[in-house]
């Protein structure tokens, strides 16, 4: 029985990590349909998103059957309802991506974004997927290390915020209000997302060492855009 | 055994009913700390947030602690897991809350909130406190057709939503760009606090019916701001 109790634990993980790729792979493609206004890539990731919506219900499922059937405590318990946040923080992060697409279809044919501000949505849309890819291989090797340094890369997508914003409020912008307010919401989809990639790793770190990651780790301050915090 | 569980059990949905009211009070006066400029009362409503963050993480403490030890099956198996995420939703909406607040403290003296969009706001801020404290209510009666109500409010505040846009994108906006995106900011954050009343609401609505609120009223589309869904 506790071999297939364990191989129900794996599965679960398995199906986290299924959704951590398909998330990841949903912000690089949305952020490269925006950039090149491809209505049809928009469309394809508006439509993935389903599955990663099917892929959670399915998670939750099994995730509660097991404690159902199972009634695991200590440790197991801790990693099942991990499990559920972290499926929670996936599934949320696959609606940001969306969202990204939706904006592209929505402004399609034109481009959301003016050309001068194509490298830092570039970067953010990079830096979004590579925090996935990782909270990915956290999830996978439970690696603690790792799993903090993606806050470190956090600050990063925080930095790149806030170029934005500066790009905004700068006495140059010229691309009128209807721009300002799709680059001020990319913006707050992307931090967001980020935001969901940090919380799947921390959420490892407090499964492996029993501490949330800010204990660990305290002089890590998250930094956010306008929000003042 | 039994009646100390069921005690148990109570005292999670009072943490619940608690935290829907802590957060309902947060928004009433994040929104009215924002239109009349009140650093002080914006500030309370920030520190007040931590005691919405030490409720969850009491609750969900209890809520493992009650798996592990009752061990609980079918519909009280429902219960502890989705009170887990209402308590999730709950927490969040105090953070968008509390953004608010920190706009207006990030902002002081000035106001945030042009006086041409002060009657906008008002709303979105009476609405989100009025769909929390049904939410709230939801929590305490159970009430499925007070919930599936929710879903109908929330299409107001999707409207007001749009209002703002348009304010936004009028020819005759002279606010300035900054405005522009603390006023586009604003929206998204009354916006995810509404969504986040509903998904209270509607997993109340699962609990009780077995079903998803969609499915039930599948006649009721959510209706979002730009991202265009």
């Amino acid at each position: 029985m506790r071999d297939a109790y364990h191989e129900e634990l794996d599965s679960i993980g398995d199906g986290l990590v299924e959704m951590a790729r398909l998330v990841g792979s949903a912000i690089g493609r949305a952020t490269t349909a925006m950039l090149d206004a491809d209505l049809k890539l928009a469309e394809s990731v508006i439509e993935a998103d389903q599955k990663v919506d099917e892929l959670q219900h399915g998670l939750e499922a099994r995730a509660i059957a097991l404690l159902a059937r199972q009634q695991p405590v200590a440790t197991d318990l801790r990693i099942v309802v991990t499990s559920l946040r972290m499926s929670a923080d996936l599934e949320r992060s696959g609606d940001l991506a969306q969202h990204v697409a939706k904006l592209t279809r929505l402004r399609f044919p034109q481009r959301a974004v003016p050309q001068d501000l194509h490298a830092t949505i570039l970067e953010m849309g990079q830096l979004a997927q590579r925090l996935m890819a990782k909270a990915a291989e956290v999830i996978v090797t439970k690696d603690v290390d790792l799993a903090l340094q993606l806050e470190q890369d956090d600050d990063e997508m925080d930095l790149l915020h806030r170029t934005l914003f500066q790009h905004l409020i700068d006495d140059r912008w010229k691309h009128g209000i209807e721009t300002a307010v799709d680059v001020t919401l990319l913006g707050r989809y992307y931090e967001r997302y980020a935001d969901h990639a940090v919380a799947v790793a921390k959420r490892v770190v407090y499964l492996v060492t029993g501490e949330h990651a800010d204990e660990i780790q305290s002089d890590i301050q998250p930094v956010t855009g306008v929000e003042g915090a």
